[in-house]
């Protein structure tokens, strides 16, 4: 266990946020009917609708990987393919999630150096498949991160176009939302432009990485996407008996708009951790758009870095780099004093 | 929402312990590594070593269903064949949960009136299956279910003749456990002599039904059945990234025995009521041996009954019974009153 | 290897018809496109929807197996229920190819003497689902053996109610075919009028029992049904690349009433054996309306019989029965002279 | 409908071989048991193990599409991977079906200018899976294709390079041998140097492509490595009841070295297609080595050959070529006249 201001390893190391806690404890009262049938998580079918201003459907479940499987499964048939980019989670940290969930479909992987992939890599892929006919999964999802894996961020303009493309062709749309929040604060926009004004179907809309214990939900904003998502749900061992707390933690995050607090904290925080490196020489390996920051630190500093109990991740850079890639990554919970600490050591190193 | 004092639904309705939520709190500070590779977690699974008496691995999930067809998943392979109860919850009340996880094996379905499955049924079955070569499933596993869905119990010696029919044959024993705390209280025997030693090699180890906010687990005692468990958990979204908090939930309930003080107050409460019912003349359906009691109402007590708020499940009962059957449920939570309340409730009607 | 005027065991150890063979060797000349599109399938599509006097689409395939498991995937959803007899050749003797197909739905068997499953029979199952919700499989597909696996043919009323009840509940009817012809010689009625005029959506039509290499086809009567189906059949290594030799064994059957013919044969055979037997006092344990005959044989006639070559299956009987069960086939490739000398053979035993 | 004489489409627009068309008929006289166990079948089990010098199984199915993704399923479980080139066959031309009958393995295309994958290539990405752990599949299995997509042949040395880093990281190697009888004839090594003796586990062994109607098979040299293979065959309606038919086919190549010789009329027609178009001037894109040939063929000039009705596919190039690439395959049933007119025609254009 590292300490608390030393990790800049992951979103994930955080501990939960005092305002999700107590939601959880105002939830803990009497008896409620099973598996949603209660009012917490009536009350989030309505919050949500209302943060996003569309009559989506909410659907909560513990984590991001299932999340985004669910909604893969019901984007794309056991023959289908489903577009993305050839680093995004879905298709190098789940362990195979999406082809579990969707029975075999098969993601299809697209280059490009910041995460993001444009709506014109879409066309040769699209027009390969018709052309192989049945020999050829069938295109059937486009899948984006939103932060991406590099922590970048579409603008609405390019997922307009991408959502554009892939609807064109008849596929939909789903957008890994685990960092969200973090894009919305980056581009200013509403959840309802960062997302269905742009053309999203279905999202995965990320809690954990912001500040709940274990909650994350699929959104559906074109309901007959939704087909048996339900029952896709419970098969799958993704429906709480005890629904209630897992909709409290969502709630509590949307209410008053918390989600977009924690997230204009972390990226603040990304920022002067950038604007801190670059003083000091050091070279970023992406723009710095959310709570990510992708830095070339020598080998020696890390390891000094990481000798005063520091943490972060060695990251896996472009074979032309000669300078060695990390990632650091800035939390709801940091303050700048734990950037500043980081900075100073940077410095003494 | 029901009154908490008048639901009889089902275990789950119930809210979290005051133990459990006070682990989760205390879990709640600093940043730990993510995964599983945290201190909690660690604690786990040394204290269920020690509940159990033995060097097994414990593998938190959210949910039964997850941890069911888990543990199916690493005993049967998609052409396997699994033995159950034809009203096990495996086969009839998770959605497909197991052939969803083992990619299609197929649930055999064995008949008997109390919910438990007799070693002498494994014999015919399992000659056909012999005998009909490449063209039928291959004999896998064998599941039950301690309580079993009829809310008896099987006996050590009992479990330990289905074991020796199982592993005679080749196949694995699973055990759904989701109210093992209250097989074991009846039966008056340790965790040991329950599960591994009568034979158990893998084991669901229920904790949401018995106190926990949402938290089970997947125990192998033979660890050679362990194979690729923890990709097969990723892969289905069931492994939480902050794990400190699932393991927190768990080690509450086993730490001092929680989970036996737990089940012992609502098998009591269980005992308490078939007894009154008795006394008014109701006729159970089946002996109660755990926190379900099965009984035979007639419609228009069952109508006056929920009439004055209290809440309980119509049961599919056998086609001959002439008054209909009800299953009502006694939890961790509830008192005696609430009980007497109930039978006050039944005697006014 | 048994003597060819001996067996009685299954009609797959016949060869082929020479007309289907010849029909092969037509097909072998010159080069022809891959895959399907080729002279030999077009006609055959042709012919088929001549045959059953409707706008059909015929996919060929392999084997029965395949067909029936294709069919039903097209029908059921990953987590669907299919409603079949608890003896049905998709239930028992294909090694859970319908749950691999479809990803994991189940198959719901329901009992009955006579291999057919009637209407009335759906109705509880179909309550049930209906009240379970999520935690149940969604009711998507009733499939039906034709003639049945105790080669008992369905009358078009006892089809047309079954369709009504299917269809009325949202269901696709599926039609194991593998002895169709049988059937529809037993009946007396026209492709149609035993098919999509009763309501059967897709059917697994045989060739292969009835002379053909090995050739079987999905038709689609509701072509609104057959969604995917051809990647379906591609991904499971089903798409022949010469199809021109899938297709001509079909057509061969086909053209000029060959597979009716045939059937005609081995039914009118399987009556005169059954006749046979009674006259000797042999009791029978189903009515003969296709060709196979299913008889109380005393262990040691048959014993006697197997010692002078005779070829046939001991089969599962109800557990009430004394006397043994035993099936015999018959062929479209036998005469009459050897259902005789079977015969003497049990006379002289 | 193609001339035969001017196709050069695939190998698979071929009618069957006059030797296998006799085998099927001699082998149909008769009854015989189903499923395998038949004399024809005994008889293909034994002539292969002599063909290949070693104690191998061998179990035929009808298309390579089967072959391939039963091989697969047989050596990687559904959270594996496969290390394959990027263009193979299995990962771009089977809708599939890899993914399909493994349940969601995941498939990790390698680059290459020839289509074949060297042993080097599988260091990172085998040390980046170590690194993720859960989170990444299990490396699983090594695909390869002999001849490959592109016309290419490993030589044995770069074959036992694969398997040592295959083997050495616990992962089966999986030969697609749709083309192997035309890599063996280039290589002039027998079929045991070809295959196990470089260690293959694995393989896909081809005769459509090769003179038969429908017949591949698996042949495994590592037992151990088959589990299951028997059921996984029979789930997937692979499992033909008429054998002898498959077997006999496979005889017929297999028996008198019929594979080789039709790979050597292939073979020898490509190398002389390939000379005629480089004397002409035109450019070949790989170096041929089977029965395939990659050349760049102006627009008009495919054009006009087309018009005068040759056919051949159009083929995907690299990104930089200027002038489009077409594939030519040459078969077992053409002759060199054949060629002839192709050249000549192309003189005239």
């Amino acid at each position: 266990m590292s300490q608390a201001t030393q990790s800049f390893a992951s979103d994930n190391v955080a501990p939960v946020a005092p305002e999700v806690l107590a939601a959880i404890e105002r939830a803990n009262a009497g008896t409620v009917h099973s598996y949603g049938d209660d009012p917490v998580t009536a009350r989030l079918q309505a919050v949500a609708r209302e943060a996003f201003g569309t009559g989506l459907l909410i659907h909560p479940v513990a984590t991001g990987t299932a999340a985004n499987a669910l909604a893969l499964a019901c984007l794309a048939p056991p023959h289908g393919a489903i577009y993305c980019h050839e680093q995004a989670h879905v298709n190098s940290d789940e362990c195979g999630a999406p082809e579990f969930y969707t029975a075999g479909a098969k993601l299809i992987g697209l280059p490009s150096p910041d995460g993001k992939i444009a709506a014109s890599q879409l066309l040769a892929p699209l027009a390969h498949a018709q052309e192989m006919g049945v020999h050829h999964v069938q295109p059937a999802a486009v899948s984006i991160s939103q932060a991406t894996e590099w922590g970048t961020v579409y603008s609405p303009a390019e997922l307009a176009a991408l959502a554009a493309a892939a609807h064109g062709a008849g596929l939909g749309l789903h957008m890994d939302g685990a960092r969200l929040a973090n894009a919305l604060v980056h581009r200013g926009c509403t959840p309802a432009e960062g997302t269905w004004k742009a053309g999203v179907d279905v999202l995965a809309f990320g809690g954990t990485k912001n500040g709940a214990l274990a909650a994350e939900a699929v959104i559906f904003f074109e309901p007959g996407k939704a087909a048996a998502f339900e029952r896709r749900r419970k098969r799958a061992g993704q429906l709480w008996s005890k629904m209630r707390y897992l909709s409290a933690q969502l709630l509590a995050l949307l209410e008053d708009g918390l989600w977009l607090r924690h997230a204009r904290n972390a990226n603040g925080l990304a920022t002067q951790l950038a604007a801190g490196l670059v003083r000091q020489g050091l070279q970023l390996a992406q723009p710095v758009q959310a709570n990510e920051v992708f830095a070339h630190f020598p080998a020696e500093l890390s390891a000094s870095l990481r000798a005063r109990g520091f943490e972060f991740y060695d990251w896996p850079g472009p074979p032309e780099a000669t300078v060695p890639l990390v990632r650091l990554v800035t939390r709801y919970d940091q303050r700048a004093e734990q950037v500043d600490a980081l900075l100073a050591a940077i410095r003494g190193a």
